[in-house]
């Protein structure tokens, strides 16, 4: 079984996950694919704000991730600066590479940015150093991350998700299926153990269900 | 301890809330104060898009309310149409009653629209019936339902969610502390229960947090 996680460097729920997923996967043999995509392009396609433009949720989501991280039992410090342009990292992360170093650059960055290290991750300097740390040959990633081959790995990687219909991240995928955000680990992982209540359930009486009002 | 619940009839997330809150209340010796809202107004204020205004976002919620329900092991079914007007039933559940009328009528509406029995809430039969099925005068509660009045109550609610920092609903106040969503209730549980990791802590660093980075 495949975990696809559908993740920008921009949300801390995705660190955490990120963080949480080993463990989940490892008790169901599953292995976690990591998707980098642009959580901006994802909420402008369903023209949503993000948790970070609304000021009263971002205040929240920094209690409550905070919170989760505790519970959690791994560190969680903010970056520089939040929201940060995530485009490099999300880039260096989609070049081709071993399944194994992809992981390990991806937790190196996911570290350097909310695991305490404080790094910017919009700056070539601290991507390539936090490449380098995990034995990666960061300045030629972050040379190679610009090519436009590259870019639109990137995008073809958001689009996939879009079409998955993901609408925030983390996004995970087990078998198409979309299960988002920190909060629903619990639901990914009984889908994994085989007893998701949705699977084979008809789902038409909620999608053909007509609305009666709608906002002016 | 008081747990304010502030909520519309419009969110699963908020019925499925309203079914698990009295176990937790009760552990902690704590009351449930239920406090309706106009979930339209706390988007609006904000310039948010619903959950149900999200066409795949729709589509998820569905599926996640479906799974945590039957976790809980409540019923959820979908009204007859969604979005439905809620004005009328928030505003029914505004007026003044004593505590354990406000509790038994708020339970027969949210069962009635989501636990199976499929009423329209914008419907004033079906809201007089409701009410009555709880022992209270279901027709008298509905005509004072339009009093300029009471429509300034509901409204006064809603300010007050907003006031405390809510952005959609089911928000839940513990002594002005938000809890947002069915997700939040574990930490809800560990605010009551004195191990709160936020409580007490210095959250500047988040909240002067600078961004570097707005999307166009």
């Amino acid at each position: 079984m495949i975990i696809r996680f559908a993740f920008d460097y921009l949300s801390p729920y995705a660190y955490l996950a990120w963080c949480a997923l080993p463990a989940i996967a490892a008790r169901y043999a599953a292995t976690i694919a990591p998707m980098p995509v642009v959580l901006g392009a994802l909420l402008g396609a369903n023209g949503q704000k993000g948790p970070a433009e609304i000021p009263s949720k971002r205040v929240y989501v920094f209690k409550d991730t905070t919170r989760s991280a505790s519970l959690l039992g791994v560190p969680l410090v903010p970056p520089p600066t939040h929201p940060f342009n995530p485009l490099l990292a999300l880039r260096v992360s989609s070049l081709p590479m071993s399944d194994e170093a992809r992981a390990a650059l991806v937790t190196a960055l996911f570290r350097g940015c909310w695991g305490g290290a404080r790094r910017e991750l919009s700056s070539p300097t601290a991507v390539a150093e936090l490449a380098s740390g995990v034995g990666l040959d960061g300045p030629a990633l972050v040379a190679a991350a610009a090519s436009d081959e590259n870019k639109a790995r990137l995008r073809a990687q958001t689009d996939a998700a879009l079409a998955l219909g993901a609408f925030g991240v983390p996004s995970m995928f087990v078998e198409d299926e979309l299960f988002w955000g920190f909060d629903s680990l619990g639901h990914l992982e009984r889908r994994l153990q085989g007893v998701d209540p949705v699977r084979g359930l008809d789902m038409s009486m909620w999608r053909d269900l007509p609305a009666s009002a709608t906002r002016r």
